[in-house]
């Protein structure tokens, strides 16, 4: 293989190495890294090893405590409520999910609500785990501001995805649905503006409200929703079951996910594991089929989660090769 | 009051002569009576009387079932299924929540799953009884297919909307959100149709997959989703919770809900009730203010639910001015 492309496990054992090394504890260093591992694998670099500095950043300045141990609570015989105590999303959702899938599959749904959380990364990994359990997998996790209200300028909401995995046998989920709020990730924008480049109208407002090309005025505006006012509904949805049901921080009041002033976000998230069997009479997997059968009639039609799954199949085969750039800054950080 | 002015339980009561002398049970005619009055009162004329004739038809072809019985049942400790037996959606919402309200006060979170069901009108009417039993509502009812699957050209999903609404109170619910996936109504292209008028380019595809502005195109074509691929993920959403969880006919096999024909769609809904204060370690109350406040920071940005509540305090004090046409027709069917 050439020298920038690595296989899974060697992407998983790098991370964990930089992030142990930066600070985080040995099992939160495993969880964080399994998921950079899954991101790359899964074909979403921007959540793979690219970001694996800004964890190590955050760590130093404690935007995350890499310290924490999270604390796992059942509050009703449905409801587990997880303390991330402003440590990593993924060990306190890894911690949660232990109790929550027992619970789910005994009661027929739970919740489980995760508080003074961090950024979760790809929110779809986590429902794919609970769809690899048997388990139809619902998450929300809130973001700090960055999209308007409807008619208003000033950012009140994240991007705010929602995620939904479908479990489909042992093999993993047959559908999966990650979608953010907004038209495009903040990160792209983000990314034109490092590269000098503008923007398509339509991905931002500038802070006096109005379109811009300008890839710095819209990172100082706020990111459109996608759908107009529907995309500010699905933005409150999850603001309202990540933040105010996980009793975790609003996103107009959350410090950044970037940069490493403001301390820890305290963001939060909720997920909500389902039995599928009883709820359908035994045909949950019958209806999912002929969905899918339905979506896929026509050949140019896209079912969410094939660009992923097609991507991992790949870098199974033929492990994932790797920005060199980022390889190298990424071997400095783990001191290989 | 002018000729044309009811009271909303001047609305009730002849909604529910209509619908009884039509062939609904009187506890079935009295549950969707009291929705229709509802969106009467919330501003919501296309789901109040101008609904009832459709419904009294509906009843007379036998596309929905006004002798059914719904019958509860409890299949784990926070599931609950109801089958409506191919009649109205209310009387099995109605007599489903009076189980899943207790249920989910005592689990912390419960489901309830609705198959063999229709249109259920609007969906926050019914998430909104949940936020007044205290519960945090989530709803999801599918419809027969209008939306193409990304990159498609035939119709495999319905319009389904979702809806959260949030408990303040005993007063009612401080946000109700409730929204379809596509970019307007089918409603809104039916009566352009109508009319003789032409309809926006955005709002349709016409059955070649092109964009449109003659809506009998449109309908024949299908409805374009809001913000793209994401509205499609959201109708997705929608799909897999109201149609696969809740074991009901998927919208690509169901029957219309417009016409007279096909039968039963047997179409489904599916409800989560949240005790929010377990979750949230007592900030539930706390958190939705902070975003309310947020969100209302500019005199100009809207919150979903206050049009519905302006409406709503409006008709309590004055009633409701009804179409004199509707009414006549209305007072018709009622034999009034």
């Amino acid at each position: 293989m050439p020298m920038n492309t690595l296989t899974i496990r060697e992407i998983e054992a790098l991370a964990e190495r930089a992030l142990v090394k930066a600070g985080a504890t040995q099992e939160a260093g495993a969880s964080v890294a399994k998921a950079i591992a899954a991101a790359e694998r899964d074909g979403i670099p921007s959540h793979g090893l690219a970001y694996l500095g800004t964890y190590c950043e955050h760590l130093a300045f404690g935007k995350v405590i890499g310290s924490a141990v999270p604390k796992v609570m059942q509050e009703m015989p449905g409801t587990i409520v997880v303390d991330a105590g402003s440590g990593f999303a993924h060990p306190a959702t890894d911690a949660g999910f232990a109790r929550l899938v027992p619970v789910a599959r005994g009661q027929g749904i739970a919740l489980m609500a995760v508080r003074n959380s961090y950024n979760c990364g790809v929110l779809g990994y986590h429902t794919e785990q609970l769809a690899r359990q048997g388990l139809l997998g619902l998450g929300f996790t809130n973001a700090p501001a960055s999209i308007a209200a409807s008619g208003g300028r000033k950012a009140v909401l994240g991007t705010n995805p929602w995620s939904i995995a479908v479990p489909d046998g042992p093999g993993g989920a047959s559908i999966v649905i990650d979608q953010s709020a907004s038209v495009v990730a903040k990160s792209e924008v983000a990314k034109r503006a490092r590269e000098g480049k503008p923007i398509p109208l339509g991905w931002t407002l500038g802070p006096d409200g109005e379109p811009t090309t300008d890839p710095n005025l819209g990172l100082k505006g706020t990111m459109l929703p996608a759908g107009g006012y529907k995309g500010v509904g699905s933005a409150l949805l999850v603001e309202l079951m990540a933040a105010c049901l996980a009793g975790a921080v609003i996103g107009a009041k959350a410090s950044p996910f970037s940069g490493t002033a403001g301390g820890p976000p305290r963001t939060g998230q909720c997920f909500i594991a389902i039995a599928p069997e009883p709820a359908s009479g035994g045909e949950f997997n019958t209806r999912c089929r002929e969905l899918v059968a339905a979506l896929t009639q026509e050949a140019s039609a896209h079912v969410p989660g094939k660009r992923r799954r097609a991507a991992r199949e790949k870098a199974e085969r033929g492990g994932v090769d790797v920005d060199p750039a980022i390889l190298e800054k990424v071997r400095a950080l783990a001191g290989a």
